[in-house]
């Protein structure tokens, strides 16, 4: 079923949340702190109705034979509502971007230079299944001075617009225009399309989701579009490496979380220390029911599956590794190169130089020493709230927390400077 | 004249430019200085080949009956190329952007975090006539460790080539690749599309020129694209101005010089001045030439012509100005909304909290206070290099100098971390 919209309500909508966006570009932190916890107040408020709603969802979801893994993610229940409540009271507590003086300075004749953070204005936010993503871009968006239209998974619409509906009441009672947070009408794909096509309205969009999602918003956006989050992580395991640190750093990457951007995706090894290594790695990550895509030389143990070239680009998301041996740094960077999506990369050594090399090297998002790809991540670095984690070059690279949810202007104060 | 090419050869060129820019990352400052410096010296030293190229290029300009303005813009001459060497040496002299570290900081678990500059790779430059944009790009691209892909306006193809030719030979014998630096091949509007089309290869495109060309590239590329230089820039004159100074910064803003983006093109005056201010200001304006095109209360003095709806978004670059009476300071921002291209809007005001609330509300590149319009430049800005200003909010805002060639990575070092 698809709800019927045109390209003319889309463009209505944005129309709204660019006017509500003035007056979000204003708000001190006093009044967007005290919507915040309006916010999380309101959500745990409309339980209820937010549940009823969700139930409406996994009901539908389950008749359409959606896979349970799916429909586990679909799902709400009052712990979820009320990690979404706490959500918006950490953001609540983070500190506000907007104003923040990123550079100053006086002139040499006397005028003074201010590059300030300000709101981008309008940002776009396409996503999929999760429902929780809802609450939490409205907060970051918020605390950013940034009005936001949300275009969340048509599975969840029905949660999606509860939640919404329990946000704006709690915006609307703080003083804040409620045009700030709303949802994009229509569930069809023409609704986000019009979002890409909304430039002038909309500043930025954001997808977050998988491959397919990404793409098709980078090919077809004329909105600027900040990417995010596909992980074909690396490790590389160097002839210098601690092995028993690298067993661990492989494991954990791999297997702590399967269906993350920043689990690993890909293992390299030194030449010179596979004849010691692989058998250990193959034995530790058999034994939590890893399948190993390996090359010739991992082939040559048991239980390996042969790799094909398409291995070596994937993103499993999954209890799946691609392995090959390499000669040396040179080989592994190389091959990162070809394969790597410029998340996050891993190197486990000792060698200075060597790893010197690496991190010189492999142009990724982020680039690891000894540690898990899994720190890749805005909670982990100490950001306190992530929208999504950008593998593109420009604006924000890496996790992105609130910073990178504004841009900034030049304030330029003279006293009847003229050339 | 078309030259023959196909998007093989495009691509090409930009898979050696992916190549080149590996090296060039690693490049320290002392080897990019040093090739700078050579490559100004080259410039000099070709510069009988390079002015005889020119020459063939004016003739054909000519030919085609070209006006005299642009043939100015095309023309070199001794003194011109001893600018674009002198261009060189001064980005030589500016602090290297790659490896600075933007921010830092040990994590609870002792995990090292470092965001540190890193250069794009390979950028593509896309420009009308004006020859020494060629070494200008290249030499703000190679200083902040990118390879560039140079698509200028094929009425200075002569021009541009030897002038490549004489940056690539210096490269090369500094020990840094000649494909650094490499002209786009192909003259048509098919060789910049196959170059907007060059994802994977490109990481970020800048068009430099009129609002046609930089809207096709906006509209067309794949490649993530910095927008510059539009301006639709307005000076407003407060009832608190100091009116001398106003006056000043007007004609200075106007009519300093009318051919650049960040002259200004529209006047808004408030209304319980105007009776004092606009005989004062027409007057001054017309004894310079510039035609007045104004609102109802303008158009009741002698010598000022009708606005029409398109006049208050026209980016004139010439010695015209539109000109409107408003209530007050929302009225002035609400137009300002409404009308400009978010690259620099002034006031000229006295009374604090008015300037408080224009510099608030006032969304563009560079808003300021009782200058002239004049002032947003990289070189006034003292960034020393400017690549062109960014209109747009993602990335960069404003006039880009090195740091805004770069993008950041952040490097996390741990001794076997594990989640």
């Amino acid at each position: 079923m698809s709800i019927a919209y045109d390209e003319g309500d889309v463009r209505e909508v944005a129309a709204r949340a660019r006017v509500a966006s003035h007056d979000l570009a204003l708000a001190t932190r006093a009044v967007k702190d005290a919507a915040l916890h309006a916010m999380a107040d309101g959500l745990l408020a409309a339980a209820p109705e937010v549940l009823a709603a969700n139930a409406e969802d996994v009901t539908r979801a389950e008749g359409n034979g959606t896979p349970p893994n799916i429909i586990d993610r679909l799902r709400l229940d009052d712990d979820r509502l009320e990690a979404m409540a706490a959500g918006l009271r950490e953001v609540a507590g983070l500190p506000d971007p907007v104003g923040e003086v990123v550079r100053g300075s006086t002139l040499a004749n006397g005028l003074e230079l201010r590059q300030v953070r300000v709101p981008f204005g309008v940002v776009g936010m396409i996503y999929e299944a999760r429902p929780n993503v809802t609450a939490d871009a409205a907060g970051i968006c918020l605390k950013s001075g940034n009005a936001v239209l949300l275009r969340g998974s048509s599975s969840a619409r029905s949660s999606n617009a509860a939640i919404v509906t329990a946000l704006r009441t709690a915006l609307l009672a703080s003083g804040l225009p409620e045009d700030a947070v709303q949802l994009v009408p229509g569930d069809s794909h023409d609704s986000v399309k019009a979002l890409m096509r909304a430039r002038g309205l909309v500043d930025v969009l954001i997808p977050r989701g998988g491959a397919g999602l990404i793409r098709s918003v980078v090919e077809e956006s004329t909105v600027p579009v900040i990417e995010t989050g596909v992980g074909n992580c690396h490790v590389y395991v160097d002839a210098s490496a601690d092995l028993e640190q690298a067993l661990a750093i492989v494991v954990n990457a791999k297997t702590h979380r399967t269906s993350v951007c920043n689990a690993a995706e890909s293992l390299l090894v030194h030449a010179d220390i596979a004849d010691d290594f692989l058998p250990q790695v193959i034995d530790a990550l058999h034994e939590r029911e890893v399948t190993i895509h390996g090359d010739d030389r991992f082939t040559e143990y048991d239980g390996v599956v042969e790799a094909t070239e398409e291995d070596f680009g994937a993103e499993y998301l999954s209890l799946d590794i691609s392995a090959a041996v390499v000669d040396d740094v040179e080989a592994a960077i190389r091959h990162i190169r070809t394969h790597s999506s410029g998340h996050t990369d891993a190197i486990v050594a000792r060698d200075q130089a060597t790893i010197r090399r690496f991190v010189a090297s492999v142009d990724s998002a982020a680039v690891l020493v000894n540690a898990s790809t899994r720190f890749t991540d805005g909670g982990e670095f100490g950001f306190g709230a992530e929208i999504g984690i950008s593998t593109q070059k420009l604006h924000a690279r890496g996790p992105m927390g609130l910073p990178e949810m504004t841009s900034t202007k030049y304030v330029v104060i003279g006293d009847g400077h003229i050339r």
